[in-house]
């Protein structure tokens, strides 16, 4: 099949290395050129977003934020310059649930598919082709598609209509950081009332307090490994898409709002590349006081 | 064994069961009466705390909150007054981590040894005998009770010193509520923008947002199913020992007060004795807006 890929970062790039193994033949654009890691694969570099869409049947995009998406689609050289009639848009992006309603919308105006297909699983896992993709589009659309993310991923679920796999992307993301600030401030009391955070955390991974975050967050807190891991930049990103999607949608999210302070604290503290469960620290600041590293 | 049991609720009298069923000799007190569960059990009922620990070699106490167990230990006809050399006080009640470290104090220097063993499981896991326990105290002291506290739960950790026990209790109550404030804020997040939450919530089940809170208490969100479980007027005590000695610390912690306050909302609208996962209802009255019934 003839696949377009737009945004070829340290996500994008290893995911086309997986569609040019499958034998599949890719079209590219990058704003920032080729990746060296690409620079050996038969694949065909294109001058703007236009010529991948003139060219391919499917186009997936791999960009930083919503507005990236925006430009990439309908500005100048971009997508919707092409004709589109029977060729899918599948956005891989972390973008507005909100916004993506209206690109969909506007895609299939101009006789086009969109799918939102956002992962989660990072660099690892776009490496290792097992990243988590949570879809959101047609069923049809969904099932044509579903053998080319399947060169990407492993655990596809269709979440419903456009926009809710973004909308599943972001709820994911809520999750983990406010989990992340249960387990920093449920270990942080721990260690203040003189107890061993590491046995507490570990009396409590079996009960009803266990997450993959105590697992694995509380872990990091408890050894003081704050290298990424993902980025505390990168999820305020997410949170910022919670946070604005809910201010138009009049909807009150009070502890994600605190988290998003939290990880601003971080930042103030030199941290925005921090991992995440380096949101201990900002609780840690607070009270001037720190769990002592093992 | 002789053992002693103070306090026979809804806790209390089942765990009695499991020992009178293992052959041990039980005096136990309660200020409330003997329970009818218990009226044809063999076992002694004792006017006081104190006629208790004289007749008893092990005393349980299984109360409500800190002062009850203050009360029990060094009020009049109090544990205290009995003569309580070589003699052990397991406190089983959730209780303040800080006045656990005075009681055990105290107690010690009475010629007492001292557990704290804060259970996890409710009803349901004091009946099967399945209770999660959380010990806090001397090794030895430990050891020689271990074979007591097996008859009532399975997953028995020590944790550390006196008082660690209870820290490790309060953080799993933490942990817990803000994991549910987590998925509450989530689910509703996805609602409200059209998505379907159950399915929002099966695509995330096995990534890095799960955890049992999600699996248990999610669905109960998407079910609308608040019946108890366990209460908020009883997390709301939890909480409360954890703010109440977070003071004392002078240890700030945002997100854990946030939740109180969220649960104080689910009073306000008749919801003491609704399960913890209706903090939903909380965040749901802040906007109008409610995760619709399945």
């Amino acid at each position: 099949m003839k696949i377009g890929f737009i945004g070829l970062g340290i996500m994008g790039a290893p995911m086309v290395g997986h569609l040019i193994n499958a034998g599949h033949d890719l079209f590219v654009h990058s704003r920032s050129g080729l990746p060296s890691s690409l620079a050996t694969q038969p694949l065909t570099v294109c001058d703007s977003a236009r010529q991948v869409a003139l060219q391919a049947e499917v186009i997936i995009l791999m960009l930083p934020d919503t507005p990236d998406v925006g430009e990439v689609l309908f500005g100048a050289g971009g997508v919707a310059e092409a004709e589109l009639s029977g060729k899918t848009i599948v956005d891989m992006s972390s973008i507005s649930p909100l916004e993506t309603k209206q690109y969909a919308s506007r895609i299939e105006k101009l006789g086009g598919y969109y799918l939102d297909a956002p992962v989660s699983g990072g660099e690892v896992g776009a490496k290792a082709g097992t990243l988590s993709i949570m879809v959101g589009g047609p069923l049809a659309v969904f099932e044509q598609l579903l053998p080319v993310l399947q060169l990407m991923g492993k655990n596809i679920t269709r979440v419903g209509e456009n926009g809710d796999g973004q909308t599943a992307k972001v709820a994911n993301q809520m999750i983990v950081a406010l989990t992340i600030e249960a387990v920093g401030e449920a270990l942080l009391f721990a260690a203040r009332a003189g107890a061993d955070p590491a046995k507490v955390r570990q009396a409590l991974l079996g009960g009803f307090a266990s997450s993959k975050i105590l697992e694995v967050h509380g872990e990091r807190m408890v050894k003081r490994a704050f290298d990424p891991g993902f980025r505390i930049s990168l999820h305020q990103k997410d949170l910022n898409l919670a946070l604005s999607s809910a201010q138009k949608m009049a909807l009150a999210l009070p502890a994600t709002a605190l988290a998003q302070q939290l990880f601003n604290s971080c930042v103030a503290q030199g941290g925005a590349a921090w991992d995440h469960s380096a949101m201990v620290r900002a609780l840690e600041q607070l009270s001037d006081f720190a769990i002592p590293a093992q």
